[in-house]
């Protein structure tokens, strides 16, 4: 830890997102009754994850044939997200909810800016490196930047309550020639500070929630955007790709597109005979 | 967004391809009374969806194991293709085709040679870049593309009407060595002019809609080809892969083709004893 | 079409490959008349395809965890294919028959040679390039082709009777290096006459069926191989390997092999309660 | 063997660990009688393997969908392990665990540094190589290694009670300019030396075991890390990451992360209607 | 045939590796006379497949996920290993073995030294390459290599009695820089005599069995080692893995490892209700 060559991040939510298929056809054959009641305890469970202070959780229809709906939860610690696991596990509608993908990931922010200020200014000190004092002044400045409201405020955010959801899964590059986890700590940073810019100029048109998996799940970053457009994910991303950072490093997995939905509005998803009104 | 070394596009509709296996034996089990009300169940709604202005569904039987059917909804809006969606899985039908891929799209027309020309004339007007007059202008030369009738005609035209149907998914490579996003923006142009050359040197014996993907499914492109005749598409994808866009710079994924049926033949495709009598 | 880096083909059958896992324990499950009249059903209509002008029909029991039964239907158009498709998915046995592969593609003759020879003697001629003579010109000396007797009856040819059978799809590569798409024309030519000399080194031992896959499946074309001793595969595909056509330049998918059979013996497959008596 | 290219290495527990998805749904259908019965006999047989001095058992809640429940089985054979493999699968409760995934390898101490060593030594010593007296003295010396206590306690010790666990398979990269295999014994000595360092730079936040799969499963090594605190796996593997071993060399597998408990909790685990009490 | 650049080789036995998943849970729910039974025809079965000079057949008990039994296979013919796979699938316990993989080979010794020779001897002969008399000479030197009794019994040994089976599949590289097919012969045989060492190293400690499976399935060759100490599989291909054959130019599948036992040992593994006493 505190390798010069390796950027700070700070941590936030644990999140866990849940793809599942709707087997709809064995659910419709339960009595009105018996849907009611399992649609009414997910509501519930739903409800109370979403309202606590300790979490939260989104609700998303999707497109296209990988998974019919999309749970993503907060959680402050890993147990909380093995317990949400187990709470949604144990209800009655679980039974007819496939699970096809997941991913397990804790909310970052990736400091290469201000982890280089940091060394740069701990080397003007002129403390020995990683002796206790160096460490704690490395804390000290750590910190500063952990209580800072802005980074506050994106490491605790609830889930955008926006219509339009798009995530996906990401790795940087170690291919034989082209590998990012070999390039000079100051290259990283400068790729990350033009690659940051493309994201500001959307500003206000999507809001972006990057979380880190190394250890967790088979890739290294997950990366959720919300939008009001679903036209602002193929732009933004677009236009990402031909940014260095992405165009030679980036490598992505599957991508979920959907559409986000109120607790409130389960029994539509589940039960509707009509077309489901989605919210928001 | 605006950047000069990535082209502007213009979307037209929402497209949802959706490949399912049909489960026969099961279907067969049913009373001839249901089957005949569940096919004329999905006939009224697939009638609906592509007779409406906001949108259009094509049908395919596809040949080769990988799925037996092949829907192609069109919607204004994604809103339009979850709800295209919902629709079906209702149906009584949709308890006997089982989902085996799928993608999702908005039909787009990738501008090369017309971002490039107004990049160029916004550089003539002497207009600070990315100011409020030069988005203005921008904006301004980018709704001529939008409404000069030949785009507008293909961003919202209905499903070809041939008998043939190919569709496949694609990326740009992203190699180490070869990779499309870190060209010039002039070679790339110039490669994309070539390309739609030989596309034009096939005109009237082939329609191909374009569809872009980024954000919404796990290849950034998906291409329909249409055609009256099937080896049409052999010959103009060879043809194609020996032009450089392709030969090094093209991926492809899974490759579906198929014979275009009516909404109204559907009972001669999930019932039919005999073979089916395919239409158009 | 008609680029003279492109080589020019002919094509024959459309031919549908498909492998089925046969369920054995479902079907013994039914009564023996049942049993009896589902497999005599499947032999009728099988003979049929098999018998017919307009098409082939060939059985094989394969051998390895992959399927155990390949069919594979020669068609005279794509929408035989999609018939005989259909014709064996409403037979009573399909229903014991789960698909695992398929292939679909078009008997194909690779003209290097010759389409060279036509470009050369066009441009003797002196027409201007692409000009109504040209193109009647060209068709003129590719009929001539077409109608060569050794190729009409190479495209139109039946299955050969042989007992063993291997198939398997391949490409050719487009790395980022290696790639045969970038290659001068001639160096192709002269890398498949080299291929071609190998392949009529074992002229008597093996029979063999090219066809092109491009705009109907996955890989670029499908080989059947066919001989009277299940070595020959092995000795000529293992030769081949270390020529550069396919040393460098060939990707290849899974391998199917085993030992083909008559319509008639159907019921020493599907029932015989010893060792089926395979034919040939 | 003896090959001064090759590093030694000793081997401890022979390790199976082995994944399961819960088949929550039938489970439930049970009578309270058969559930708690089988999870009782359950319980019992893995408190007498978790106890033995022959072997342990390692049981984890995961997170995500890839599985459930993962049990980590040492014992000191390998015919250990199949009875291990077998005993589980006779349990009733393995009726409703259904295995998603498995590794098999052996607790592995790779002597980069001692190989070198013990062939320097026996240089010095001018033996004949490979002579009986050379192959006696590389037995006594490799033997010290093993007697040493502080690698003896490592071979042998039982599985971390720590309360996280995070497990993933590597290989390291064979490619074809950056290939671990081909490189000077020095060279991949010094990068392992490095690659320890950062292991101990998390020293008493981490526990490591390592095992060795060549021979017995896919990948080349299985990692288990054990701490008490989960964050401490992303920041471990992250900054392993920019370290050459890892950034050039490592290829990963799939990442399962979890929540170990006893077998005493087992209920809870299967038949919990509320949350699972987790232990440590 | 024939070509000075590929070398010859002798075969042997036909061979068909089969992996199947036992469902326990299913057979178990059988009546104890039913389970009894089809255990004795099977055990029947695979002894009288063991029994024959035609053939024989090796049983393994495999540790992990993939598959839970391993049926080896010997035939004299293709048509042999057919007759066998239809021999297994008609017995009742084929309703309770769900194969998962397989693999389709012929044993195979490589003659890479053995061909040069030939090829320099009929050099030193002044025969006309290719010309009948050089073929029947070059067939006589080939026919004393297969009648060398040593290669006689290589050719046609039953299964080695070893407790321990390891199996894969590999492929010699093709890769864009890094290709085996294109070195020279020389270097290629060079490269295969190094590699022989290594596994003459390890005489007495393991038996290595090598098929080619080059147009009958997905991989080039099949390996399997035998021996009384499962370590031994670690040590022997950790070491041929820095060797250069391996190290840059082979791919390797799937991993299987298991302990063989014998057709009278059947019971224990598919009804013990502890654990089964594994033979030899």
């Amino acid at each position: 830890m505190r390798h010069p060559n390796v950027p700070e991040s700070l941590e936030g939510w644990w999140i866990l997102h849940r793809m599942f298929a709707f087997e709809r056809s064995a659910f419709s054959a339960l009595s009105r009754k018996k849907r009611g009641r399992s649609v009414q305890d997910a509501q519930q469970l739903l409800a109370q994850l979403a309202g606590s202070d300790d979490g939260d959780v989104g609700l998303a229809q999707l497109v296209g044939h990988k998974a019919d709906l999309m749970l993503t939860h907060y959680a402050r610690t890993f147990d909380g997200l093995a317990q949400a696991q187990s709470a949604v596990d144990h209800l009655e509608l679980a039974n007819f909810l496939e699970p096809r993908d997941s991913f397990v990931s804790v909310l970052e922010l990736g400091l290469y800016e201000a982890t280089a200020r940091i060394h740069d200014e701990l080397g003007r000190r002129e403390l020995k490196p990683y002796s206790p004092e160096w460490n704690a002044a490395f804390d000290a400045l750590l910190g500063e930047q952990e209580h800072n409201p802005r980074n506050a405020g994106r490491l605790w955010a609830k889930i955008p309550p926006r219509r339009y959801v798009c995530f996906y899964p990401m790795d940087k590059l170690r291919g034989e020639t082209v590998n990012w986890y070999t390039l000079p700590y100051a290259e990283r940073a400068r790729m990350m500070v033009e690659h940051g810019k493309i994201g500001r100029s959307f500003h206000g048109l999507v809001t972006q929630v990057i979380s880190g998996a190394i250890g967790y799940d088979d890739w290294e970053w997950g990366v959720d955007l919300y939008a009001d457009d679903p036209l602002v994910f193929k732009k933004l991303i677009y236009e990402m790709r031909f940014d260095a950072a992405s165009a030679k490093y980036a490598l992505f997995g599957e991508f979920f597109s959907g559409i986000q939905f109120s607790p409130k509005n389960l029994n539509e998803f589940f039960s509707g005979s009509g077309l489901p009104a989605l919210v928001n």
